[in-house]
């Protein structure tokens, strides 16, 4: 799932739109490029700091898409991708403790777990 | 809506999440910022080149919400907007030409009335 073309779009900084659903509707949030951290081919780990309504969707139903996209560059064309799949707020254990290391105010971690990635911004 | 805050993040590019929904549940597709053309101080019109499934949710439910974002930087603090509101896909008239002069593969012009501003990613 997590090619290096897509890894290759995290190396590049931007936001990213992170999307959960819930009674009131689709949500969305934003975080950085830089703080999705692939832990292996198909997860992602990024802090919560507010998250609360994010969390509450979650819990509700677990499907989520994110938005991650990099500009033209000298490193080549702008390319972007829709990513799929599920996602849990994990506000204790090892991701946890892992994005609480690197992110102070982090009080929880956000895992997603990919299972599609479409290409989007050719 | 518009004002001097958020069309200051604008002139920063990156990717902008657009989100519509629709009977197969919410769907996003990704602009770039520079792409977004601030007619007045509620509408913001930018170009569609397929955005099919955004055109069918947009006929059936207009409601939308967008995420824009700036990174830090010299002129100041990472800032980003969830804007909500409503929108419409237009294949013809001025705003389809004024983007179309812009971009030659314009299809239609998006028209996005923004009636909420929420600040995130301080």
């Amino acid at each position: 799932m997590l090619d290096e073309t897509v890894l290759g779009v995290l190396k590049s900084e931007g936001s990213a739109t992170f999307m959960t659903k819930g009674p009131d509707g689709p949500h969305l949030v934003a975080t950085w490029q830089s703080y999705l951290d692939p832990i292996d081919a198909r997860t992602l780990v990024f802090p919560a700091a507010g998250y609360r309504v994010t969390e509450a969707n979650l819990a509700h139903d677990p499907s989520v898409q994110m938005i991650i996209g990099k500009q033209r560059g000298a490193d080549g064309a702008a390319l972007g991708f829709r990513l799929s799949g599920t996602a849990v707020v994990q506000a204790e254990g090892p991701l946890r403790e892992r994005m609480k290391a690197k992110y102070p105010w982090c009080r929880a971690a956000v895992v997603m777990t990919v299972t599609g990635v479409e290409r989007i911004l050719g």
